[in-house]
């Protein structure tokens, strides 16, 4: 069994992990560590966990004393708080994996310019792997540091990979309107995520500035060769989870969408949480469930091609691929514990 | 492996049964029938089974001639539609859960009354037996035949059923106030649960005549040992999932509210899916699960008690209680299969 | 022109109050004061007054200082805070509005029990007149100081009040099980009404303790003739607004369906907002209106009977009635600025 | 008075079109005719006019045979359905507005090619004017027949117009990715806008094949001087009214948001309808107004622009701005029952 310690387990990130890695047959939740609700019983937060996980949640300090007796280490911690615990658990063999943002730029630099911060841990920085097992399987087997990546890098990257790879759009070209529900704000006390502000409405936010924009530019530019700059546009839907991004390029050359499909499925083909598919993704059927659906049209009116994918934010942008990678660091098949289909309605 | 068919499997209902047999490691599905979509891929029908159930939907003729094929049928059509099924799968040796209403009431005049319909298999109503586990286990595992309970009189029957077993309350007194949310409602066309009629409101409906009366009716009658009559109003409330029934009654003796939850922990003690907690259920909390979470609460002021319980109709209140009766029938563990925890949010 | 000044201008109530008084012909608002954004332009809070209400919010220091400017003081703040308020603009000769509840309960001593504070106004309860237009209109004219009804009691009462003037009900029978859109717990920073909360969930909560049932007994009482204790339970509905109140009474005579129409029909004849109707009320018929719809079902088989009724929990169950009242305090037509239907969907 | 009579008045634009005109203080309605309810009182199809709208909806015959007795038409019919009806109301001097798509395009060629049905009024299509009062007040005054504009196209050319006229962005590089409400789907029964079928996800559709496509085309290609192709996807959101629209183009000369600003300012310096704000739109604060609410922002890092506007695409995009045209059309104020703000929340 491999002994898990969580630290951020109340968030809606975090407590989502908790749901998988107890539903996971070859893992055993050593601690839960939570800020705001140390003392609490887990199942009083959150009661669908009654009867089922009544371990009270430890303190940070608590959670740190207990860092020998785990293989490894979730923590979903809001960006700036995790460099301390990821130095501690790697210091004593733990293997890391970060849902936050600290370890996902390569550059201390554009980390201090889009999140306002100075890196606290920039030796480490070239042994963290992005965490995206369709990209980087092979280097995410060998480390003990990953960062997960974001929800919108997660559905952004794995739409417009295969177009880079093939230099079928001009990658300047790109844009990327992308719509989450609000379980992508997390839990805070915030008035923008009361009931009363979201429900039956919809809006963009931090238009030209989000801080998922230097990730998916970081990956694109690993795959184009060259330094891309794109434009990335969120938007905040009226529903508890699900993104849909909606992807835009040039076409630099003549390409049928038939052609492209071809390119899709085969890119994709022995992914097991990648699914091309016919028609328009939406995010109901992922929901719930590990897997980005992806869906490309062709304009041939304006020589644009529309890439649509969608995941489950707290799932495959969060803690289904953390436990997706945990599965690959530890060799255990890559969807143990992952292999549930979205339950509809 | 326990070969199952499953007719009106692309309603709401059949296709949250399909989507818990596919789950369920003892089982495959030997054929899907449906009426409106046969010849259909049920993965065109339902997005979330893209790339996983790719099998095409028979029509009824087709999945009577595959009935020799399979060890269980489930039935899940509208009121009087499997009378037939019922006989020609019973003689061929089949076990058959019905999840619609033809064998629920055992008297065929109040199915009459009721439904507005001859009962046409009455010899068949003495032999099916009511598929509500926690009070007839024993007899499901021996049955052939089993009438799946309906969603409101699962919660309901479950939250009132240790109050009369006590004779506690008045049982002319009975009053549940039950609120569902519009997936209970199916997914035939129908102007009243389009999305913008539904959104944002909630109304009562079928007050004083709904059917799952006579249902709750039945059942509370043979625990009290005298019959009863009650008030059942239902409501819909604009979500996909969820039933909540608040139920009112009459106190006969003065008792606790503590002593209450002495009566209710107790009956319920060996039980899997029933949770007896002290916070007042929510629909969160077990939407996606078989559970079904009961409250207790006494006004002093006024000599009542109110119990409230909360299930997912489609699961606990459907196709989460076929399997749960199917796993009896065949000896299987009860909850094989159903042990998953709602997801949330 | 009425000049008006609204205090606790920026919660949900408040701002409603704002639109119906920026709407209404005869009024000219003198100032809006805000706890929480006090020097904040009001459409900055407020997206949908941009261009139309550019005024700043005032603290309730300026406030004070401008009362001797105004004819009528609208309160919406929460329990316990509008005490000196009140004397002091009384002492102007400034009528009051309180939405809050802190002069709706006759008796301290009820009042301390259910609000646990010692009432700190106890010569002015004499003087408050509760106000229920339907009930109330002519002391409501005559008065300076109305306590607008909360809404669940707006709704409650409606329903009930004819018949417990008609003597049809045993009046220790009722039992109200009311539902609300989440507006009604306003919109102060808690966790339980975040989005990821509320959503795809309903729950009942305060079961057997919610501060409106006092005040749903006292004003049934003085219909009654005797004290009446009754069982009231507010649920919580995935929806912004309206509120369904569900009441259930036990008839003390052989009465109809069709006779008790009559009767309703007659009690609100002359109502412009109280709407008897065939078909069970839906709050999305009331939703954005001042209405109060009324439906009425006998169920012979228990001899109980069911009053259904709706309303928008921030109109007729605070902003829109509190304008009812100042018409009716300023002798202009009572539906003035309040004769807008529902806007649907 | 004006006397209007509606056809296609039990459709959700229909009826928020008859909302507007009875709340129209110089509007008599003659006849609501409906293809679906003929015969039935309109309060009996929206609970919403109980007790104030109970007129008997009317067969399209007649309504026919009741032209002659009114001074407008509004047609609320599927595209393809009107060509008749306006012929006869224009020969009985009747004044027409259309709803509907069948007299927006100037090119019956083009209007085959997206609607694949053969124009059947051509000689009127010189005649008539294309209902968007900010771009074309004068010419609307002085016409007998209105093509009121389709929604998604009143957010997009409201929103890129003062772009286009000052030649800031390359017109071939345009993008508008546009969120929808459900409302706009209409109320045919239709599998696809079933609650369960619309909560909770989020879909792009007819992805490059939208028909609102050439239609925003042609009125930004008569600004632009050229002929404009360009790509724009709708997507479907989980709420019940609203457009927001976010349109990309590529800047090309250098210039700031700040500068971007005072164009839009000064071109919508007059208009009543047309708020340019700072913040980023959302569409609550437009829903249940006449209102586009528009903001920009400029991306330095891409030298693209992004335009975000808002409405409500029952009211801007259909009734209201059809009640907007009438009022142009018989020299009224332009905001004549029209002067509603949104109602939040």
């Amino acid at each position: 069994m491999i002994k898990a310690g969580v630290i951020g387990s109340t968030g809606y990130a975090g407590q989502q992990l908790v749901w998988f890695l107890n539903n996971h047959p070859d893992v055993k939740i050593n601690f839960l560590s939570s800020h705001s609700y140390s003392g609490v019983s887990f199942s009083k937060i959150y009661g669908n966990y009654s009867k089922s996980i009544e371990s009270i949640c430890v303190d940070i300090k608590e959670a740190e004393s207990k860092l020998s007796e785990i293989d490894i280490l979730f923590i979903a911690l809001p960006h700036g708080k995790s460099f301390n615990l990821v130095k501690k658990a790697l210091n004593l063999g733990v293997k890391v994996i970060d849902l936050g943002a600290d370890f996902r730029l390569k550059d201390p630099d554009i980390y201090k310019q889009w999140y306002a911060l100075d890196h606290q841990a920039i030796n480490l920085l070239p042994k963290s792997i992005y965490g995206l097992p369709e990209l980087n399987r092979k280097i995410i087997k060998e480390s003990n540091l990953i960062a997960n990546p974001g929800c919108y890098p997660t559905a952004s990257i794995l739409a417009l990979t295969p177009l880079l790879k093939s230099n079928i759009i001009d990658p300047f070209s790109i844009i990327i309107d992308a719509k989450s529900g609000v379980s992508g704000a997390g839990r805070s006390l915030n008035t923008s995520i009361l009931y009363g502000e979201c429900n039956e409405s919809i809006k963009a936010y931090s238009v030209s500035s989000h801080r998922h924009t230097p990730e998916i530019e970081q990956v694109l530019s690993q795959i184009n060769s060259e330094n891309i700059s794109l434009l990335f546009t969120p938007h905040l839907v009226p529903m508890n989870r699900g993104i849909l991004t909606t992807c835009y390029g040039n076409l630099v050359k003549d390409i049928s969408q038939e052609e492209l499909y071809k390119i899709y499925s085969s890119f994709y083909k022995d992914e097991s949480f990648v699914r091309v598919i016919e028609e328009i993704p939406e995010t109901k059927w992922v929901k719930g469930s590990n897997f980005c659906d992806i869906a490309i049209r062709v304009d041939e009116r304006t020589k644009k091609v529309i890439i649509v994918s969608a995941i489950d934010n707290l799932i495959k942008g969060a803690a289904g691929q953390a436990v997706q990678n945990m599965n690959i660091m530890f060799n255990l098949d890559e969807n143990k514990g992952l292999d549930l289909l979205s339950m509809f309605p």
